[in-house]
């Protein structure tokens, strides 16, 4: 770290910038001391919505600042579909990040663990693509020096061996990851249902699900009550609202039926059967990964879906710990805490 | 039918009326005798726009019709997330087609073959919905008494046995079909890659495909040459042009990689791997099909997937015979072609 741009500043702001969310989280550094995380988070489709990146950070940086403050950045809009290459999206990324915030000092996190600068990251963008998982998992190392990190957010999940403090990992980017298991394709809010399960129980048979994206995993959790409307933080498929009784029609629609086809009690056999493939898939996605780390009990569990990581785990015999004991709220968005909590160490340290 | 509205009418226009896309088609009756349909298909999202379908069932009315037509009518848009349930969405077609075409006779084909007023149809909303396979299967029972017809769409895929000229079928609407797997919920386009596959071939390994949408099956298909742009009647996920460049993109952006980081072999790996999948699920479902009619040796293949389901009908054991080498391109609009023909013969019998 340059000491010129970071040692004036008594905070850092720590960002996860995804491709459906994008996260803030402030740590304050006083006598070397860190804060506990603080942390925001606005829906915002990169997709559908990229302009809205630069006005998004501004607000966002306005409500937690209070003075000056390092920027620093974790990432994984680069994926979107938004973006033609990984290089394109990590350069937006940037660019926005330096409208938003002229002269501030900026530093982007590496999958090494190494910050960069911005036209560092600008060159190397795989090293900086989708690093998050890095971030949460050393800043969790700090904390319990071996554990299993299990993060299931909105729409992916990690699992990631952590030794002695440091990620051990078959994979470093996102293809690599999921080659390896490190990286799950299922969350808890935005996956589809069919990609959740292939077919769910009805009528006495087994019935398999549209592949139209009629309804979201999400959906079966606000059925349960697992999730409530607050956590639904995008728009539902259907463009109706993120109820109970709108979630048991998207269920119903996902067997191509309707409400007045199922009862409730149908919705809630679809439902529940939709939430135990879930945990059923990441208690083996556990497996797979654990049985390269025999020597690790403990799973610490993060992140919106951090119930179904403590289910899994535990159906896969780990220990749980919850990240959200640990730091509060913050753990619901680790990674952008994480990256504030590493950079203001760096910088304490310094 | 009541002869009153039909008698005087020398043509019939078929409609196909989906989620995705409207399909017409003509039949005249000449001194008894009936015309090869002919067929035009506009794409039009439901869900996005359905306030387009009005002037679209005149516009394609136009282009097809010379004088005075009957309607005939099958639909499967009532199952877009436009409407709460199929009651609302039958409605709305109905709606559309009396505000379209007023005071000219309308006729709605129901799963057992009769045509209902659309009073009649707006009343026993389950019978209207999604009767299309019925049409198709009827038709093709006039010319093969004994097959199984395998018609594949941009979306989904119906397996149907024709015993004696009927369809000898277990499931009447959507939930029953999916449940008897006389449905099957994959399709030559619309289709997404990982409800295609859950893992393709990478760098040695099996690779699981993100759950964003972010290919189609289309994609592979454009990308191999067995699609051509044309073909590719919907808009695809990341809004650039539907050529073999962008389809490669969305390809490698569904194993969370990009063109930087895959060769073109790789992209074709992946390409063949959706296509070989989907010809195994659909060859799986017709086995499963035909093991309840062991006496049907012929399949009759039809829709924009007439290749695949040729392929997977050939795998299960059957022999192929083409509906396209029969009606020529109405094929791949099938149901319209056949709910027109099938009103022509009623009322040239009449």
């Amino acid at each position: 770290v340059p000491p010129a741009t970071t040692r004036s500043a008594t905070a850092v702001l720590g960002w996860d910038i995804g491709g459906a969310n994008t996260k803030a989280s402030k740590v304050d550094i006083e006598d070397g001391r860190l804060s506990r995380p603080r942390a925001l988070s606005v829906p915002l489709e990169m997709q559908r919505d990229s302009a809205a990146l630069v006005p998004a950070l501004r607000r966002l940086a306005a409500e937690l600042r209070g003075g000056p403050v390092t920027h620093a950045v974790t990432m994984t809009a680069e994926l979107s579909q938004a973006f033609r290459t990984k290089r394109e999206g990590v350069g937006f990324v940037l660019d926005a990040l330096a409208e938003a915030f002229p002269g501030e000092p900026v530093r982007i996190y590496g999958v090494d663990g190494r910050f960069l600068d911005p036209a560092e990251a600008r060159d190397r963008p795989l090293e900086v693509a989708a690093a998050n998982w890095a971030a949460t998992a050393r800043f969790v190392g700090r904390q319990v020096a071996d554990c299993l990190l299990v993060d299931i957010g909105t729409t992916s999940t990690d699992i990631i061996p952590i030794v002695a403090g440091e990620p051990t990992v078959l994979g470093r980017t996102d293809p690599e990851r999921l080659l390896s298991g490190e990286l799950v394709y299922t969350g808890a809010l935005r996956t589809p249902a069919e990609a959740v399960a292939t077919a769910v129980p009805l009528w006495g048979g087994l019935c398999p699900l549209a592949a139209e994206g009629f309804a979201l995993i999400g959906d079966a959790y606000l059925w349960l009550g697992t999730l409530e409307a607050r956590d639904y933080s995008v728009s539902p498929p259907d463009g109706r609202p993120a109820t109970r009784e709108f979630a048991g029609e998207r269920l119903a629609r996902a067997v191509c039926a309707d409400a007045e086809m199922l009862d409730e009690e149908a919705v809630g056999t679809i439902a529940r059967a939709l939430a135990e493939a879930q945990v059923s898939t990441v208690a083996g996605a556990i497996r797979r990964v654990s049985a390269r780390h025999p020597l690790l009990g403990i799973a610490v569990v993060t992140g919106l879906g951090d119930f179904i990581a403590a289910g899994a785990a535990s159906r896969a015999g780990l220990e749980v710990s919850s990240l959200a004991d640990r730091i509060g709220d913050a753990a619901r968005t680790a990674p952008a805490a994480a990256v504030a909590w590493l950079l203001a160490d760096e910088t304490a340290r310094a």
